[in-house]
């Protein structure tokens, strides 16, 4: 896959930081390629749910940022990113010291993109992936707040 | 529908003070009933996206949540309730002055639970649908942190 | 809500009758009104899966269609509908005399249509809710076989 | 991963050979192995929706079966898989003179199991991913058809 736009990384970048939310759960940019975005996230008690792992709704906003940021890479220069839907499962509780989010396109088309993505959490050598999302991502024109 | 144990609303409501995530996005319980959860949040833009809106992943943790106490009020005394998966759609922006999120039992088996749930955007008078989810929660037992 | 199109139900039925799909399963148009498609089909064990319930996919393609021309009966003229995701959960096995699937619009837009649905079984007097489904649909122009 | 059960191969053909909605199809093994199913069908216009595509229901189907059947390699003697839920993405029209379904088990638990699997249409030389699938399946004893 190749970037449709010279400064998609510097503008996802820029996307990314005007992100109240990714900032105030403390996840931040680890890498980003041509479809691809990958968010790294130590654990924060403040966003535990009642058993003390991190919140299902945490780990979805991680892993829907790295899969509409990984769709953002490949659109056009006017174009915004939207999530219209995702689907998640959740296959192990989500303990550990830090959390990587990984979002890889699947399929780009203009209007739709296609994407999937994991989150793993980490502790020590161990790697576990404790979900996995599947999302469509919508190239919206003209998007007033 | 029934509670199947006299404490549920008091162990629920317990539960769900100990979940940091919700404290620390604002959301809080307005309504609980018999396969029925739904909490308030007011718009925060510490949990925004890049053009202002709530971010989907925080919809989603109010989502996930509404559902997964939902469920948790039919479950007997001895249960924990873990999301097994969910899926979202995403029908307009998250813009509002406060949000609320509803979680309903669609289907409460001894293992799994089905419920459906969604967000909904409150400004003034209006109430706009911004969010649906479907979600498959699970009983569990002897669940160690 | 309204059609868009005043002979969409002609069109919807003609495109149904097309799909050879609908007509090797057995199923048939109930009903349609403005974002709306109701189909049924009987029992037939040719479509079992290996308990002699429906199959899960012969249900999903029922449910799938209700969706697909509920949302098609909101477009316009010169668009076709194709279904861009699904999800779909199973509540109880898919025992009964008949089925009906029920497709609904939830929220109709140029590109997009959020649509919801569900697969019933039917025993004499009783009703069961033995799926749920939730679907993206979109308008696509231009379309060629 | 490995077979829990050594006639798992055995049961799973004949559970398979009994699914009267494979023959109808005309869907059949391809190959199997411990966490893993693929089936094949031949484009077939008994089956089609009405742009001349396989209908999403159908390619459903197959992926469904796919994983099920995935699920149940690994499963122990007495159980049998029921599907609790799948979310099913079709990134492009089903059109093709074979089609693949591949089935892979993500995670085996006791009680659930966590499939992914594909749809690729097959033409000449050229293989296209029409759909994916995430399925969660389910493993029950004692039921009764």
């Amino acid at each position: 896959m190749e970037y449709r736009n010279p400064d998609a990384v510097a503008r996802m970048r820029a996307d990314f930081a005007r992100q109240g939310a990714m900032a105030s759960m403390g996840i931040a940019v680890a890498d980003v390629a041509p479809g691809r975005c990958v968010l790294e996230m130590p654990f924060n008690a403040d966003f535990s749910q009642h058993h003390g792992f991190m919140h299902a709704g945490v780990i979805t906003s991680g892993m829907d940022s790295a899969c509409g940021f990984a769709a953002f890479t490949l659109m056009e220069a006017e174009a915004e990113v939207l999530t219209v839907e995702f689907k998640c499962n959740f296959m192990a509780p989500a303990k550990g010291k830090r959390f990587r989010f990984e979002g890889d396109v699947v399929k780009s088309g203009r209007t739709l993109t296609f994407t999937e993505g994991r989150a793993v959490a980490l502790a020590g050598e161990r790697e576990t992936v404790v979900a996995t999302i599947t999302a469509t991502m919508m190239a919206v024109r003209g998007l007033k707040p």
